[in-house]
């Protein structure tokens, strides 16, 4: 019995120890907290995008389903830590590394955002963040300020009020797109007479208030699938969403955006929403906003723009009249992970009108009473980490003119990459970067001449094969691990149908022309094996029956 | 020109600067990376909850809506950093902070968050998280073995499994509780014959399709509030959210549950699910989770438990049972960021059948295409950071017996505090402790005594008074910054009616017996303040009256 006592004891005092912070900074802890620091920049420094070693392998290193009984030793577990999970993560800094939106982070970013996690402040509350709300708060102040540009005497009486919030702060773009359809349903059904609101009542009850059989969120075929779930969430429905085809440079069909209001009027459905998208996540287009922002008024519906991508274009005095119209917007998303340089976990949507977040406003006893400057009284997310000071510290450190940098860097460095692509003999450019994303694939000159003069039979057969082809590069070019391009399947105009296509996004300003130019490298020697070689051959002889 | 030209040249270099890995620790930024950590520690190290400062004084400091144009040295904004948000965040590790749910973090937490920090993963699909992925997977599945106890043999099919996901990994429980309401509303109205499913024709159609007028979910009146913002956010409406009073134990009453269920029968309104309660916020009660599931069987309905606050409870061989009958709900909520002692922004929902996550599931061109393990297509988020790293972290290093030992010691602790408020001549324990949260409030025996022999009336009448003192010390006591509990309002049987209440929660190791009985020492001597002393004699007068 006393031994019992004695082991429960010590295990007592293991884990206080756990729990209180290391006075001296040579102690084991302050050296394993060195020691991980020291094998993350080994790791940043690593200019490769990821360990060639296939999934099914990693997963035997996370086969178990047991929570392990015995605790163990902090210094074990880092070693666990970078042998299997650092050493088999994807370098999403390394400057090969162009396919997708995740890039690499300002270094300061580091020690701030372990600042954060030490603090442990919930922003859900005042009573539980203090200081961190009012920076939030001032935080969504200036993304508002950037988007609507609204007057100085129009801040100081809203930034901290107490009744409202001029957005939400979440963890991401869908969260934040989410957010913004929520308050538009709410808004469109809002009490009104004996009615008490959609928010009250439900679906059901607001659409036979109104003696409607629907409403509908209308965005081009180029938007993000969150909006998607968003109407599946607010249950509207799928089919509520109606995506329209776009024009050949990948924007909205303002001519089918009519027709289809039109068809929607007599099925007796109500347009909820138009979305606008500054910066399609796969070609990083920009839609009409100006006129989508017309069209809507002249609907009287919310006209929300997803400006997940493509928010920051605003930091640019050369770019920025790119998203002109943007200002008109009732709400507008932004993340901050992308384009902000903000690590993952950090969204924004800001709306026009400081009241409307009233629409879907909720208290509680313990916390959020009414008149309380909380946040979480208008936000979908509850308990909510403060990485609203990671956004506050890239905007002041940085500084403006910093991401007008960063901004401009990466639509002339898409530019250029595009030229590349133009120029060479075995590419063919899918998308023209508007913003700082393109599309691509590999076609030889040769082929796209064939192309242009065949049959839709014949093009189809020929662009199946160099579908095949482009899934091959793609797989083959991530798996070998030194650069990294995604891949996407796009309507394109030109041939008619949807093809597959590399895509590329260049928001790391590490990256360098001569990265650029050695993916084009790789990819040249990636079609030599035989396998695609294969494919090509198939290709070359129905050119020549096109040619024939 | 050629000095426009220079100072181009020069933004640019200090913009590489920022983006690059120091390579020797004893360069400027690694000063800095040092210099916050050991303010973080002093931070850290001091026990007091908030320095005195009005929030007024504070938003001073963050009062502009413009960002800044010019860049700042990462070395300034830290003084910043340090001087007007760190000085003035709440200590919300301090063991004297027993109001809310957040408590000290593990240390070896802090590196290991930078490291995920540093790696920045998107989860969100296997191309930018690689080990990431088959750790979350680990993750969900060791919370699934640890709810459901399913047999070994159970898992190797499921934990790794492309077509399913055992659960879905979220910033917190609201967004859980969300996912498992969202996937019980798309099973409930799942595609059959003509009728393609609520997902796609949206809850309109749902409800014709079935012939009914609405669906509900019944929960007790302490369920959280962000089953509200459920009920609302799916079209439910607030309405529909059925909240039950409770026992004097705070516990749903089934009688009360059967009978509004014949109500909504009677309404041709079908229960969508119950929701019991792990551990309620305001109370740390736990609702019969058995009889709740036989009745959820009966009504053909899915049962959820919330237990983001009470899960950890299964940890523990001693308090295990208290929550027994959790293993037969369809859906369990566990927040991490809660008693698994990990960083604000980890909440967890589980799915006892590992085919439920695809009544939500999506696809998109560029990511989540079938039959890729993506996490991404059974989530509500989107992008989102690798905090499953940081469960995987505290499972492995603390272990099951780890957290047992945790879990018991909130337990003996809160019993501990209910006998000193109880032995305690000025203060009324309001609600028992039955896992790690109390109640009470200020209220002299003698008063207590008077209020059992006062009439509804005069009883009316001194609990206003006696909630205005729970106000005002509340208020008092987080102000002054030594220690802080939170309140809320409950209704207590014992009265039949309202009280505004002091709450504590026990889950920081660090928090000693000596801490708790300063708290009622403190909360004793502010009670001396003239203001609550005229109060208080308010209250003797109405006592005399009742006496006599």
């Amino acid at each position: 019995m006393p031994k019992n006592r004695d082991v429960a004891r010590a295990n007592l005092e293991s884990l206080y120890r756990i729990f209180t912070v290391p006075e001296a900074p040579d102690s084991t802890l302050g050296a394993i907290d060195q020691a991980i620091a020291d094998d993350v920049n080994g790791f940043l420094q690593t200019h490769i995008v990821a360990i060639e070693r296939n999934l099914e392998e990693i997963e035997a290193d996370f086969a178990s389903s047991a929570i392990p009984e015995e605790p163990t030793y902090v210094s074990e577990y880092t070693e666990f830590v970078k042998q299997h999970l650092v050493a088999h993560s994807v370098h999403t800094a390394a400057p090969g590394f162009v396919g997708h939106m995740t890039s690499a982070l300002p270094y300061f970013m580091l020690p701030l955002a372990r600042l954060m996690t030490a603090l442990n402040q919930n922003l859900v509350k005042v009573e539980t963040s203090k200081a961190f709300t009012p920076m939030e708060r001032q935080v969504l102040a200036m993304l508002h300020h950037l988007v609507y540009r609204r007057s100085d005497d129009f801040y100081p009486s809203w930034i901290h009020n107490s009744q409202h919030a001029l957005g939400a702060f979440c963890s991401g773009g869908t969260i934040a797109n989410v957010t913004a359809l929520w308050v538009a349903r709410n808004r469109l059904f809002a009490p009104e007479g004996d009615f008490r609101g959609l928010a009250q009542e439900g679906m059901c009850n607001a659409l036979k208030y109104r003696g409607i059989d629907g409403v509908a969120v209308l965005v081009s075929e180029r938007g993000h699938y969150s909006l998607g779930k968003a109407a599946d969430l607010l249950g509207l429905g799928r089919d509520n969403l109606i995506k329209l085809q776009t024009d050949s440079h990948n924007r909205i069909d303002l001519k089918l955006l009519r027709e289809e209001c039109r068809r929607l009027q007599d099925r007796n459905i109500l347009p909820l929403a138009l979305v606008g998208i500054a910066g399609t996540t796969e070609t990083g287009n920009v839609d009409p906003l100006e006129e989508m922002a017309d069209f809507a008024r002249e609907l009287g519906c919310h006209f929300h723009v997803d400006a997940a991508w493509g928010g920051p274009t605003l930091f640019s005095d050369r770019y920025r009249s790119l998203l002109a119209g943007i200002e008109r917007a009732d709400s507008v998303t932004i993340d901050a992970h992308k384009q902000l340089y903000v690590p993952m976990g950090a969204g924004m949507v800001v709306f026009k009108d400081p009241t409307a977040l009233s629409a879907i406003e909720h208290h509680a006893n313990y916390i959020l009473r009414h008149g309380s400057k909380d946040l979480g009284s208008h936000t979908l997310e509850g308990s909510r980490p403060g990485m609203a000071m990671l956004v506050h510290a890239g905007f002041s450190i940085i500084g403006r003119k910093g991401y007008e940098l960063l901004v401009d860097m990466g639509i002339d460095r898409a530019r250029t990459f595009a030229d590349m692509i133009r120029r060479h003999p075995d590419f063919e450019l899918t998308s023209e970067p508007e913003l700082n994303i393109l599309t691509y694939r590999y076609c030889p000159a040769a082929v796209q001449q064939a192309l242009s003069g065949a049959m839709p039979r014949q093009r189809g057969g020929i662009n199946d094969l160099l579908d095949q082809v482009c899934l091959l590069l793609q797989k083959y070019q991530r798996e070998a691990g030194k650069t990294f391009v995604s891949r996407t399947r796009l309507h394109m105009a030109r041939y008619g149908e949807e093809l597959t296509v590399l895509r590329v996004v260049l928001a790391n300003p590490l990256t360098t022309d001569e990265i650029l130019a050695s993916v084009l490298e790789e990819e040249c020697a990636i079609v030599q094996r035989g396998e695609i070689q294969a494919l090509l051959q198939q290709v070359e002889l129905l050119c020549t029956e096109v040619v024939a």
